[in-house]
């Protein structure tokens, strides 16, 4: 019998602020950065799991993961991996923790760390990787998983079993597509606020070349830029390319219109984040106003409530889960559930440190189990930070192809965790790397 | 010159879960609490704020105020006093904080915490109570408090401005009222989920011989439960005395109606809480159905954002601000006018420990600058520990009678802060109290 009989915990920070990788309209100076938790069996059997945030405020995590650890020690694994729904269940609905959200912020946050570390582990003792986990348990089974407070108004538990239960036949066929080709990718590299016109234009020919169908450019900050860049992006990759624009919150309702229309020269495939990721109605606004550019949001929306309601409101054309933002691969099976009940595809937000390992596990578990298509589909890129991890995403002809090492996929090398631990790591007190005033607030 | 020096942080805890005080439907053992924060200017003249949180996790919300101080240490305070809308954005908007929330949750509690004890630190430098602080303000300076991102498609700026010039005339009337008569309170302390039906009908009678209009009643456990209590209490105050019920967001949207329909024949006079802080769709569907009862919600709503949908959907006919869990006093002069715009009474959440104390001045300064009415206004009370605040509220005839003291009136007795922390004060390593296994997890 395997226990939970400690944890972990690493505030963990990489200076990415210095070369304004990552930088959009909202977030200028990002330092990517892990809140890290690692579930301890006393055994060679580890769970690692994280919560991705851009710098400050990391160790305010690391204080949340804290606050959960007595729903930790002592579990038994085996009885946990059988039931990880009432294990998400557990975390997300202590009668006191619950007041500092409920299911939002800091503390959903947590719980997506020590959630994904508890599918990583059970992953791991099941020998197989968290997609493949998943998408061999019975429509029963994921149904099981799911958190139904709050959502039954829109998707019950009977038409959920009916929906994975008519996709069933099809999976075996569709794990064998996916291990040959792989899933879909787009990539935002080219695009960053923070560089020059030839970057983008060099950054946007190469990830055509490297066989991505889709990019996508930070906008947001000022019209005039965002009309030059787009414009030279879209001349560099020509019109069978398609290109998302993405604005990080930056906008009011009316100003997400309008900014958005004048965009539309250089025919922008989706508009990401146009306003406040709370604002549903507002959502559902400008999605009526930009028509037929798409509306995409989800890496700041804070649970399966407001997914459901951006459903329900017509809101948005593009679901873009994170792995850390709502509560773990958990909270996301109910939240891919109810866009496969709409018809709206997900496209799942990555990039950050570690994002990308660990939400294709659950890009790869929609298709083959929960909407079984790839039409529209495709899954963020972004080619920074994968050295720190023992098995980083692989990417081909623009395709992430199918992890198969049992877990998660997000752990990350013991050399990583002790360099760019903050704020003792040597990649922090070392006086060569020139840090930036931001990159030292936290 | 007035510089914020440093601040002190303290982790308080009142171990109220043992009476079952303060018990709901989903707040089962709450031991109210405080991340309690004071600014210090080397001189006597201190700002204090906190955040109320109901026991575990009152450490995370520590560990957020502390992720705040970089922006507070060395603040010239008549400077900030003097543009406390500035200051309000400057700690909601960090371009690497804002990735926790953005504007929810944990750092939102910690925001709430600093804004407010620097509300509290202007009203002692201006020798004024906050409320009439801000009741004399013009009302181009109430606007500018205002944080208007996000919230500009359902008012603007000159709307806003048009809507507090109108009731201009009228503030020295209603001053000269509140500080006659006070502001009407409605209480709790009959109808906590914990209490048998004795205790509720005793406590009833009492709240109206008090001179209460009315009384609220927890919900949402058990219907059968809930019928009997009802009754009860409806019979021990008669049909004049208004009964609201509150399920502490226990139902999901079909279940609300239901319930809320089970409970027609006692005349809930609101239904509070019906479903999730974060279902604007869902209230409105539950409105549409449960009428003539009306909804209310409020204390857990995030911010404006989500109070401004609530108003635009028609979602409910109460609007609950909450003192601490939107980013304090500036956030909350944003909402006060959301519903003002809208035409709905705003009745503050209250209780706790200190949300009275602060939230009362939001009250009265919307009776005096905002609203301008009375009617269908009702402030929460609940009469469990003010004896550890330096100035406690002051009821009669069951009104708020308007404080007079300097500040924002959360200053909490040194004597208390010294047997309340957690977990080394005495109130908590004396044996004699008895904790429960809950009370001790935090």
């Amino acid at each position: 019998m395997l226990q939970i009989v400690g944890i972990d915990l690493h505030d963990i920070r990489f200076p990415t602020s210095i070369g304004l990788h990552g930088s959009d309209a909202m977030n200028t100076d990002p330092d990517y950065s892990a809140a890290y938790v690692v579930l301890r069996t006393g055994t060679p059997l580890e769970g690692h799991g994280f919560a991705f945030t851009i710098g400050r405020g990391n160790e305010v995590v690391c204080a949340a993961i804290r606050a959960l650890e007595p729903y930790l020690i002592g579990l038994e694994v085996e009885a946990v991996a059988a039931d990880l729904g009432e294990f998400g269940k557990r975390l997300t609905h202590d009668s006191q923790l619950r007041w500092l959200g409920p299911e939002k912020g800091v503390m959903h946050l947590a719980a997506a760390a020590v959630i994904n570390a508890m599918w990583d582990l059970a992953g791991r003792l099941a020998g197989k990787p968290v997609w493949r986990l998943l998408s061999e348990m019975s429509p029963e089974q994921i149904v099981d998983l799911v958190d139904w407070r709050y959502i039954e108004d829109a998707l019950t538990p009977a038409e959920a079993t009916d929906l994975l239960a008519a996709l069933e036949p099809g999976r075996a066929q569709r794990i064998a597509l996916l291990e040959k080709g792989g899933y879909p990718a787009y990539t935002t590299s080219p695009g960053w606020l923070g560089y020059d016109d030839e970057t983008v234009i060099r950054l946007s020919r190469q990830a055509v070349e490297r066989g991505f169908g889709q990019i996508k450019l930070k906008v947001g900050a000022d019209l005039e830029d965002d009309l030059r860049r787009f414009r030279a992006a879209r001349e560099a990759v020509g019109p069978g390319v398609r290109i998302a624009v993405d604005a990080n919150q930056r906008w009011g309702v009316h100003e997400a219109i309008e900014w958005t229309r004048a965009l539309l020269p250089y025919d922008p495939w989706w508009v990401e984040e146009p306003t406040s990721p709370d604002d549903v109605l507002g959502h559902a606004a400008i999605r009526r106003a930009v028509a037929p550019v798409r509306v995409a949001t989800g890496e700041h929306v804070a649970n399966r409530v407001v997914f459901k309601q951006l459903l329900q409101a017509g809101a948005v054309d593009v679901v873009q889960i994170d792995a850390c933002r709502v509560a773990g691969v958990t909270e996301n099976v109910a939240i891919l559930l109810l866009a496969a009940k709409f018809g709206v595809p997900v496209c799942p937000h990555a990039g950050g440190v570690g994002l990308c390992e660990v939400v294709q596990h659950l890009a790869m578990f929609d298709y083959v189990a929960v909407s079984g298509s790839l039409t529209d589909r495709a899954l963020e890129y972004v080619d920074h930070l994968h050295e720190h991890f023992v098995h980083p995403v692989v990417i081909r002809d623009g395709h992430y192809l199918a992890p198969q090492e049992p877990g998660f996929s997000g752990q990350m090398r013991p050399e990583s965790i002790a360099s760019y631990r903050f704020p003792d790591g040597p990649a922090w007190t070392a006086s060569s790397t020139g840090l930036t005033d931001g990159a030292t607030k936290g």
